[in-house]
């Protein structure tokens, strides 16, 4: 921590806050500038009880964190990437997935019949919701237990291996059952209790950014779950909520580079929520790709106009094959392999 | 719903869309402008399936709801204020209350003291949290159910109804024994199974703002609880995530001002999240009050350079004490009663 | 300036992160921590070449100032209120005025009657746009040069001084021949040339902050025109933009509160552009006073829905005198005194 | 225009707008909807005054644009894409430009070294800044005349043609002698005497984003161009501000795709800019390919740790011969060609 004093701030007030930096157990290290003094604090900021509420003494105008608090997560932890094993499927570590499905199950036939036809353009890992975290109640809510007898169905029939959402720690258990990657939402990003269940499963897990969530905050909410000793966790970014309103989020290509560079951990990319609009999901889906991620979340549902939520910015399977055609070259230039890829003859 | 079809859409194809929206029950109406159709779609847009997914037809430039999503939380529906009991505190409808009390609850005698010095204060409830959703897990955590027992302690010694925060369904019966009001925090403002299990306890919700959310998501958030048969909800604004940092989140008094409109729900205001700076707290919570709010939720520690968390924005009981004498006038010009408040001789 | 090194730097490598220091002649002090060497770097920032780019540097971590930018405008250079006198009007410093009038002139009888009504509503000076910086060039661009005719014939019927906005430098000295006070827009707040050439029309100046400008920039915008030799600046908050558009720009009121803080300079809030919706100004101008705004900039036009600009947005006479009439009791509650109110008798 | 009167309107004050509707030209078509009256409104929206400001009427509840207000610069105007030619570059329409040097001229030496360097790396054009928007007045202004002898040597020893901003509208001639493309910043992406004054140069302009620049606000600032007869105006995205800074701006590829998409003007990316950290600049610069764009602005210093402006995000010539090289397959698989890169043999 660096400790900024005001200008003027006389000899026993100086005093005053080195005592208080030392109460916490840092060192507290002086350094008298021309104007103002600083206290650098000597000790490890994640172990200790943060200097930063010290903004409160009057003499004290600036209180800055020199370390990062995530750990486990971190590169300086490990070096090297994190490649998760999901039914044979392995995440993260030069080969790209893209797992592919509707926003929602609805019926058999549409869940079947989208497994079908996304697994035979490429994918290598099924989607599709059954607890559906939706902004009003009058909209359809998923069908829950029902869904995830759907999706098992699906997973039998295609052999995909199944990422779908969970909303409750009371529903993790059931869930995990099913799912071979449990999904947490946008909405439940910083939601403490669930992370904490869901690393408990000791199920792989996909750990959306919150729309509005710092490239920190989204490595830290991993970190709890590291911490609980499920280090399974992919990174995905769903695009951010700003000012602009052309796409229904702003996807943050930066964020994507970054986490790549701050972490070991694979990051996805989920350029359907970040679109909101089918129109701007292949050209997403390309930066991705060109931005350094690991794999995609995308959506597709065989008749978008008729499907119960987010009809808007679903692929219809025949786009969703252009989308895959339009990756295979990007994702071999990017130097990575794409699983499930018809291998060009 | 208005559907706008792209300059030179053919005939037939004006039809499909037509079409389409009479098999989702809604009646079409064409309206053909000088370059463009329109169709305005007659229908409750909130009984129906949304028509938003006809985007997906190329023929379709744009789909534009007509109605507002929420229905029991309006003003439309309820045109007078509610007013919601709390333990004999009466808040909405024209008194103005105080809930002050420290981020964390720590020790007995933090807790006690506080509890203490905001009622002298003029506080009519006392908030601690005993479940704490943090952004890092290295953060302390709270003193979970060791802390509802503190503040049951408060609440026998000071008389103050409780407020304070529950993170998961599996807790809310806990809580709800010790708790006059169950606080949903802004990280769980979308957080529907939560949104549930609190409505289904049947008492009072403090519903913080998504720090991300728009004022209609914020009103829909309470439309769940109220669609679980529960209308009793504080709505409680405290601050959005914007480019500027000099504030910790910027306090949104036109969100306060709109909700009120649009709702007869109480609206509060937490001053001390949306600062995240002690020195700031004042002006934003007068600010609040001149802006319509009904109520307040400030933080108050003993000691706050010392705090486990948030000591940077928490007030010293005699700075809170000095909030409560500016506040006092402006209430009363704002033509409300401020509850508590020494009665001028 | 405080450098953080990357965990494991060798010493060669922190010599030469020294060397650089002293070559840009900061006195670098080298603390050594657990993990990390941090680099304190002794000098006035303001006056050297900042060390920012010496973040290039592999072994670097981060590199962060700790000095404010801006000095003339800041409060540690002159503690005491700057008052700016505006044809008799004191600006700043205790008393608290409101300029109001259209967001365009229009025509002869639309300024002059504006201008009477909100003379006799309370209003000390007038507004009123001749050039006009409009988004689309197919909407009312202004009246230009004609426009200031108007503007002044308002001012020599009712002697209300004259606020007016000016967008090219090379426009600055006809303007500054009729305004009293020239305002710098939002879309303008960083344009550094306009900045200089109205600063060296000696006139007093009304700076709106930058729809997406920090407090930090808006007062360095502030700092270019001091800088020049005008210290007659009024600060102008008026929203700014944010993901939500319940209103059209978020008012800002902790940036009111900081910048009465960090500042010397009278801080004026426009409520018409943060609401963008007439039934919100009165809220927002409400909240303004009690933020610790020094004056109001009111958009008022006698007949909103026929207005060329901002429609909207405009009030009526009549909720003006509202308006008006709602301010006074609480400009007193905040101790400043309201010019032209009507004194209760 | 839509109009949606509000539930329980009134015959009389249904007939009142759509008496109003009438007098702005546009004919007024009624929907009687379940609880709402729709009131549809043919006309040119470009072309009349806007009906926005019959908000003001109390019986309404929302007005609604159904028309773009760009034109000239929209597809629908003109569907093939705008190739401008440049001193025999020609900037869009397939082919790939990168403009590349550094963020100020400094030094004669420091601008010929890196105009020879980038050159060879595979730069087309060249860019420098020799009028420079600073946020602080304490930072370096460019070398105004004296940088703009400097770029024209560097243009004579390379013959690479010259991309530099101008600030103000009467530098306007004396640096449109020298450059061959005029570029406005994104503190000016409003500024519409400038925008009008480099339309009337006759020279084509490379627009920037507003940093809080909506998509169909940058359109409308190219239409300003367009609407004073020049046609050769090349977008550049350079990221927005947002809430996240990890990145000094956010990049925001979809508005590169949806810009793409609306309009038939060239789109380039400043990857220097969005990242503000060199480390970033690869990342976001193969992003911007991948989302479709037509060109990149690159800034490369010879020596970025001594450069006088922005010297964090500045390329070192080796970087940039990287970025070079992991453009080319990327370019090539986005079915463009390359402008200067070397031939694969």
């Amino acid at each position: 921590m660096i400790i900024v004093l005001k200008v003027g701030t006389q000899e026993a007030e100086i005093q005053q806050v080195v005592d208080a930096v030392r109460k916490f157990d840092y060192e507290p290290r002086l350094i008298r500038g021309v104007e103002r003094t600083v206290i650098a604090c000597v000790g490890d900021e994640r172990m200790h009880h943060t200097l930063e509420s010290l903004i409160v003494l009057p003499q004290v105008e600036s209180v800055t964190p020199v370390q990062k608090k995530f750990k486990l997560v971190s590169r300086e932890y490990q070096p090297s990437d994190t490649v998760i094993d999901v039914a044979g499927c392995r995440l993260g570590g030069g080969t790209f997935h893209v797992v592919a499905g509707p926003c929602s199950v609805e019926t058999r036939e549409q869940t079947l019949e989208t497994a079908r036809l996304v697994k035979a353009a490429g994918a290598t890992l099924f989607r599709g919701g059954a607890f559906k975290p939706r902004t009003s109640p009058y909209d359809f809510q998923g069908l829950g237990r029902e869904g995830l007898a759907l999706l098992r169905a699906a997973r039998e029939e295609t052999g995909l291996p199944l990422v779908t959402e969970v909303m409750s720690p009371q529903d993790v258990d059931m869930v995990a059952e099913v799912a071979d990657v449990l999904q947490i939402g946008t909405r439940n990003s910083q939601n403490v209790p669930l992370l904490a269940a869901c690393a408990a499963s000791g199920k792989p897990i996909l750990l959306k950014r919150g729309m509005a969530g710092l490239v920190d905050e989204w490595l830290l909410a991993a970190e709890y779950i590291c911490v609980h000793g499920n280090n399974k966790v992919i990174l995905c970014e769903r695009g951010i909520r700003t000012f602009e309103h052309a796409t229904r989020n702003t996807l943050d290509v930066g964020a994507v580079a970054v986490a790549k560079k701050e972490s070991h951990l694979p990051v996805f990319v989920d350029p359907s929520h970040a679109a909101g609009r089918f129109d701007m999901v292949i050209p997403l889906a390309r930066a991705a790709v060109a931005a350094g991620a690991d794999g995609l979340l995308v959506e597709v549902h065989p008749d978008p106009a008729a499907a119960l939520s987010d009809g808007g910015q679903q692929l219809k399977p025949k786009q969703f094959a252009q989308l895959m055609a339009e990756l295979a070259p990007l994702v071999q230039v990017m130097g990575k392999r794409l699983a499930g890829g018809t291998t060009p003859g």
